[in-house]
């Protein structure tokens, strides 16, 4: 496209490159870039290139993190007999936000997906039973879709017999949600999960 | 925020800076870089710098360019006694997609608009008038919107007495459009340009 100068279709072409960034949006962007003052277009190129450098997994729970072993899992006040199952590190921030959880957590790094070649060797399960000693609880925060429920089943019936507690996230109507809007599924979950009230 | 690690969440804050980039987009795409093999995240990040680095604006029409002069200027194919008035450089960009033009252009910088303090002398106008010599025509393609047209007039006004043919770009009813979903200024503006078939 000859009307496009060079750096800027190169850049153009990489933010295009981006989820969710189609090629209106990333020209859009591409120009806001160019109209920043010099310093913060550098900031914000220097903030990829850092992230992309410094940050890596959790030695022990696969969590992200600048360090050899991430914040909670060296945290003494956290409750090592707890640990929380999840797909990956992005859902650790989002429970972590809620800060409703003291525990450990374990990034599957996925759900098991025959369809896409991902069975058990791929996700990090392995390293999960290298870390039971001592845990009374794990709770299975896959999502509640099909691989995250195949998920969740593969791994209760791989760990109940090991003698541990094996619970899975509440599913149903979400707070400030809507009956008429809610899909059918969903009702199903939050009618199976009903609790006497007291 | 203590769950997020330092280089996570300054590429999180300078992500959410750019225009319609939202806290969660910010985040989304954080979590997508730091997935990214390190080679291709620091491709985004040299895209940036690099862009924000070499761009500058043509010395004569105001164009984003990598050279002193833009590559439209220095054309010598291109019909010198043209120029399209265009309200910033991105819009040179769309003129050019759409290949109906075989002009120049100026770049005005922005459109009249007092509320924003944003007077003649603050757009490129004195730039624009020493460039009328052997021009016959100037078009004005500032957006139809209140600033656009009174950015429109105030040129009009302007340059016919030194008998410069001035034009305006058609408003209407774009193609593909719907005469049921169309605004009744836009409806107006096309009953007002409607021309003689023949």
């Amino acid at each position: 496209m000859s009307y496009y100068i060079e750096p800027l279709s190169l850049l153009v072409e990489q933010l295009a490159k981006l989820p969710g960034i189609g090629g209106k949006t990333a020209q859009r962007l591409a120009y806001h870039i160019l109209t920043l003052p010099k310093e913060q277009a550098r900031a914000l190129a220097d903030a990829i290139a850092s992230a992309s450098e410094k940050v890596r997994f959790c030695r022990i729970c696969g969590n992200m993190t600048d360090q050899e072993v991430c914040s909670i899992c060296t945290d003494p006040t956290r409750d090592s007999q707890m640990i929380c199952v999840v797909r990956d590190a992005r859902d650790i921030m989002s429970m972590e936000r809620a800060r409703i959880y003291r525990g450990l957590y374990h990034v599957l790094g996925g759900t098991l997906s025959p369809m896409d070649g991902i069975g058990p060797d791929q996700l990090r399960i392995k390293e999960l039973l290298s870390r039971l000693d001592g845990v009374k609880e794990v709770v299975l925060a896959t999502n509640p879709d099909v691989e995250g429920e195949a998920t969740a089943v593969y791994l209760f019936r791989l760990l109940q017999p090991m003698g541990i507690r094996v619970s899975r996230i509440a599913h149903g109507v979400p707070v400030g949600g809507d009956l008429e809007y809610t899909d059918d599924v969903t009702l199903q979950k939050a009618m199976e999960g009903r609790r006497e009230m007291v």
